[in-house]
């Protein structure tokens, strides 16, 4: 897996990009019309972006995404009609139809969207200065870095951008991402590669366990490379894992990212929502930022969604240079060392429940006093 | 409904207890068989005391429970021993057969119970030195007061104590709570009316959203009273109620107690779900933190869990003093009144829902930093 330096600019794909204090306006864009799919929030309330690109990809005949940060144009009167003018507005700015341009939109819910600030930052673009990181800084919010990566692999070319931070539980965790490839394939198959990543990837993610209005993730694929469709996915699944990563390490007021892998499992469904249980639980989530090896919490949260026999069950802590049996077997191990490990920014837990063959691997965050300040104070 | 000040110790039933740092033990005692029901956490991942209460309550004969704060008895190979050797303990010191008292536990999961500091502790206990508020005391653990009630309507007494403060989510909240009653009821009623009770009380309240090992909620009565069913349950309904609120208004660093309804929802399945993901929340939580009428999330957090028509809507904020719709029918009212409003000590947020005519209320509060430090720290 060679990895790039394009984003989402693979290709003939390009990215622009403008910010002015918290709003952004990120525009995604090709030559020609692309096969583009997507997956969307399970949120019944949603940004009046979702319905307006569920039946977009529907049709067909996509070029370009416009995506805007600051506002996610949901629960207000106008959002559609909304929605549609940044449509016709990227359209102007782009000379393309507006019909062939999806929309995204994140930031705070129930205010309306300041159309007229859009326009002003669309406007701004400067059509030369074109950039996948001018996109993916345009799109964040409380994220405090960009998120992009880039891969080749056997020709097969896929970027992506996406923007965290806040909001985010599994299924799907609260984000934008845009992904494109050159990978030849038509509808369906990138449907059906794209929700397989989103599977192991953004659906394992949890800042909060709040799950947002908006979440969206595009893929638009230019169709300029025939490889087989097992080489693809497994290019598009290490994508969406590495950008999934980048959100969960910059989970709001994050110190630590956490990988939490719950090993031999009777079944896969067990062994999710195991994962998913410990990810999101707030009482792991601040024993780990008190880098208390507190694994009791670890041991309930399992237990409030799955049948676990605790004196099968092995408890692993590590970081890149170290590792201990916090549990064997149901018995206590090195607490103080396990207490060293909880010192490190990355943190990988794995609970073996010695029961089945199955895996699962949930990515996350600690919960802080700075993830309080930032959405006490958010507005 | 006469509210008393006899707590738990409501007829012949006594109580008891002593702490001593993060330790304490309570016991609570008749001079007879009482009949007794419980209500357990929903958690794969058991305390010992749960299926020995459980296994106890089938067979019956009860007469006392002993409860300890500051080690749950969870995940240690000796939880199973240890427990049975507490019920030996108390079994000595009110000389009544071991067999015949319920055994409850709170606190960390996954260390050994220290037998010898229960015994120690039990052995302090004086027996001329009965009272509800020693025993409501002594199981506290990062509970700032004790919680405990008692009410006599129309010649019915109900007794309880409790404790919260964290690992409390819905179903059933993380508690203990002893309830003691003359009503003269066999088992079959005393079940249902305390399933009933939990219900609508211990069963829609949160803290965290995370799910206790240990969750006890022990109904005993001494028969000495006949009454009416149904008068009954209303009077236990209002005891279970008040507990909980009391819990809820004591959650985890809480400085603030919300009251959530979610009314005329088309079903009770769907008023329920609904306020009880309002009040796990961490992003409304934090909000209300922040005094931050930011409804978005509110409705974001419906919306994960049941069909909204926005464009019908209505939410009420309200204090004491004072209420306003910030939300009606989906349109955006006076947020400014509102910020006011969420500067109390107590509020209540009402979602009408406009669906149907099926109401539900859920109790917890806000997420402070003082909730991360404490869980970051407790050990």
């Amino acid at each position: 897996m060679e990895i790039t330096e394009d984003g989402v600019c693979i290709g003939n794909f390009r990215a622009y990009g403008v910010r002015e204090g918290k709003y952004g306006v990120a525009l995604i864009l090709n030559d020609e019309v692309c096969e583009s799919v997507g997956v969307f929030t399970k949120n019944k309330v949603n940004g009046a972006s979702v319905p307006i690109d569920k039946e977009k990809l529907k049709r067909g005949g996509i070029r370009a995404v416009i995506a805007n940060s600051g506002n996610a144009n949901c629960c207000t009167k106008t959002a559609l009609e909304d929605a549609k003018r940044m449509c016709e507005i990227a359209g102007e700015k782009l000379g393309i139809d507006a019909d062939s341009i999806l929309v995204a939109s994140t930031g705070i819910i129930g205010k309306k969207l300041d159309v007229l600030k859009i326009k002003e930052l669309v406007d701004k673009i400067d059509r030369e200065h074109e950039g996948s990181s001018n996109a993916s800084k345009a799109i964040m919010t409380t994220d405090t870095y960009p998120k992009q990566i880039s891969v080749n692999y056997r020709g097969i070319k896929i970027g992506g951008v996406a923007k965290g931070a806040g909001m985010i539980a599994p299924d799907l965790a609260t984000m934008l991402c845009f992904l494109t490839t050159n990978a030849d394939f038509g509808k369906e198959e990138l449907q059906t590669a794209l929700e397989n990543a989103v599977e192991d990837s953004f659906n394992m993610l949890s800042v909060d366990g709040d799950m947002s209005t908006n979440d969206t993730v595009i893929l638009m694929s230019n169709r300029s490379h025939e490889c087989k469709f097992e080489d693809f996915c497994y290019a598009l699944n290490f994508v969406a894992r590495e950008l999934a990563k980048l959100i969960a390490k910059d989970g709001e007021g994050a110190t630590k990212f956490l990988e939490i892998e719950v090993k031999n499992a009777k079944s896969r469904e067990n062994a999710r929502k195991g994962a998913r249980a410990i990810i999101s639980s707030p009482l792991v989530k601040t024993a780990i930022f008190g880098e208390n090896p507190n694994w009791g919490r670890i041991v309930s949260a399992l237990g409030s969604v799955i049948e676990v026999d605790f004196d099968k069950i092995d408890i692993i802590f590590s970081n890149d240079k170290d590792k201990t049996k916090v549990v064997e077997k149901g018995v206590t191990g090195d607490l103080e060392k396990a207490h060293e490990i909880l010192k490190s920014r990355e943190i990988r837990i794995v609970v073996n429940l010695h029961d089945g063959d199955e895996n699962a691997v949930a990515y996350g965050c600690d919960l802080t006093y700075s993830y309080v300040k930032i959405n006490a104070e958010y507005n």
